[in-house]
């Protein structure tokens, strides 16, 4: 894989990760959307086809990591860190486009949702410096706010993901996921957001987090409220710490 | 392939899917229905299966490409146009088929649902050319009434599909897709239905739509209510933009 | 396959299928029971599940009909009749013994809600003469009664539950499903309860229907009340009917 | 396959899938989890998944038995013995861990219900030894307490599961299940929940149930009440049972 199929790749599939992943929360969340209230089943689904469509579409590019925690994961296993900050850049510039679009896609739901003065004079649960109204389709949020839970829950979830990719040899042969692993892999991150997103949303994924709230404060929304900066670090390194523990257990047991 | 075969496959294929999908439509929202609001999850897998059941059963006959804005992008990435109106024609046909087909299953659940005055008194969500309240078993609409999202929201859901089927290589070996291929397809297609059908319902297919509208103006229903022809031509050149656009994306980055 | 093979596969793979497919609707219809209300999307894959399991538990023995219309169409298409009644009786023995496994795993549910007056006191939606209070665990039946459009939708229902067997050559190998075929055909059969289920319940296979309807006249169940015989001929003419037209639309379109 | 590679398969697996397992029931159940109230076929996808990544993750090095019913039903079949204790201690030692982790991700969730007196002073459904607010999350527990139709339920359910696996030639062949097989398998699971969960929560798992049951009563939790020890036996006894069941079945009808 040369790395400009590589940047190309996680571009395009991380794109289309955050545009369905991101899609199916503001479905479920905003005023005037036929799907509003379908509920958490259809989140988790919704972000597992929304995996699985990434990575059916850009696995012969770049072999669709589409998340930095994979990336790492990866590296550490097989120690080649030469394309690592190639996979991140794409990553964060594909989650950017994928929020972006998420925007197009439901402009007026946005407007409608934001304009609501029963929506935007409500306080959003878990806020303290106040995350807006429709933050949560752009990044996660804790329900209940305490570092060292919404850490654990993180660096857990990737875990799971992380040994799952790993142990299925589905990436790391440098060509990308085979046919059947891109709906094991989906099916996974269904499992991972049905049994641990509870807590926290299951960020599990730097990029697919960071990239999407920045987006959040850059877009011209009314009444969006904060971006909640002070929670932004623990689905980068929670996620991170989770796949350097997957790394280890896989070397220590697997490999 | 034959002309023949196309056509008929074809007319078989979408019958079916507009029979499964404008059924699962039908299931949810009559009156009398044992699914009655089962919600958009049901909705969704119900569209999904429908792809799938239409595309295994008749992938060996014509490729199973049961959607114009398939074709046209299949056609704009490998330069054959010779069988492109005998597969529309085959869609168009196979469309009406199905949505007669779904009336017919659903034959008393029409009848008590639109003689149910609390129901037919009421305005449509989104109505301004009057819309009738059975109209969405055949035919799109939008939630909030805005020709630029609408349609962009239609570009972007069959941007993603048409670059989904053009990126596995489903189609363009002329053989219809393999056997994985249309389970894949099949979620793809409720990924996007969950992700992206918020706001216009997701025709992403112009026959899908176009089709079933012709049949809700021809159907002796009582209160009907209006086919929405000015939104009809939204959910046709959306999806041939959104698949001329993936075939472009297709052949600057993938081919 | 040995008729012995074929009369104990289809036994055992049909009793499976009604033991998961009745349970299914015993969990979210009775009193006390933890799936109570879990709805139609839980019904739907709960018996597209009870298939899969039954055709990959018995398909290398018998190849898996579990029904007679599937039995049926296959002998139409290929002419070959001599194991049809064996299939068929072992498929009416099958239905029965899982009927009966369903009232042995949901005794104590079934005793609570058939005691309580205010479900044995109201009147069962549809009923003209008398189908009991959980005659829908064991048989189907119309949400509006009309003979034509009850029998369209079983013929309809089954139409593409067999056209889809055939066109997978999953089947007439005479060597049972292989494996992703299963799979396949499990969700056909819940894309066909979600999209044409509304109607009837979709039997879409007599043995499906008659043999549990007959455990269910069988059984000391407290306030049963009917078992609905005069609606009984329509879950086996319809789809007896939507077989034949399936192998009809076979030979012509596909052979 | 070494017993030291079937130890640690063995413990890796089974915490997985009972950290998922438990976790979607933690999800669910919880106060101040984004998924609460997701349903029935939340906790029944939830559970399948989890079987899903764990069967994957760990087949390869134990072949991913993950339950003494399982190991006991191969064994009997295929008649060595050698390495059931070590599977079987491997099993009760991942399921314990797998229920730590879920305490660990669901610690706040955990308090604030277990905090609340509306929660913690509501008898609990079925209790008679006073099983707490949240061991639902750990174990097992019938809706209605009945030895023998708890038993027998328990039986059902785990001769459906046994015999799947036996049908299937998933686990005997010594390398654990093939690629499709853990997805075939995790349905298998979602179909027996869906359809045989009602009554008792379908262990069908020795270990799954008194693995974690220990880990309740060891854990530090407010209120936490009872761990019901007088039912612990029956999701011990019966999936033992129902799986020398399927494996007389399997010699009679299919070996």
């Amino acid at each position: 894989m040369s790395s400009s199929d590589i940047f190309i790749g996680e571009i395009i599939g991380t794109a289309v990760l955050i545009l369905l992943g991101g899609g199916v929360v503001a479905a479920v969340v905003l005023k005037r959307s036929k799907a509003q209230n379908a509920g958490w089943v259809a989140i988790t689904f919704g972000w597992g086809f929304a995996v699985m469509t990434a990575v059916y579409m850009t696995g012969s590019l770049s072999g669709a990591h589409l998340n930095p925690a994979v990336t790492v994961g990866i590296a550490l296993n097989n120690g080649e860190w030469k394309n690592v900050p190639v996979y991140i850049a794409g990553q964060m510039l594909g989650a950017m486009i994928g929020a972006f679009l998420v925007w197009v896609a439901y402009y007026g739901q946005f407007q409608a949702h934001l304009r609501d003065p029963e929506i935007t004079s409500k306080p959003v649960a878990g806020a303290i410096e106040g995350p807006g109204p429709v933050l949560g389709i752009f990044s996660t949020g804790p329900e209940i706010r305490n570092v060292w839970q919404n850490l654990a829950t993180e660096i857990i979830g990737t875990l799971v993901l992380v040994l799952a990719v790993l142990t299925q040899g589905l990436n790391n042969d440098g060509k990308g996921l085979n046919v059947l692993g891109g709906l094991i892999v989906a099916f996974v991150v269904v499992g991972i957001g049905l049994s641990l997103g509870g807590p926290t949303g299951y960020a599990i994924n730097p990029a697919r987090d960071l990239g999407p709230r920045i987006v959040h404060a850059l877009l011209p929304l009314p009444n969006k409220g904060g971006s909640d900066w002070g929670y932004a670090w623990i689905p980068v390194v929670g996620p991170l710490i989770g796949s350097a523990a997957a790394a280890g257990i896989y070397s220590l047991a697997f490999a």
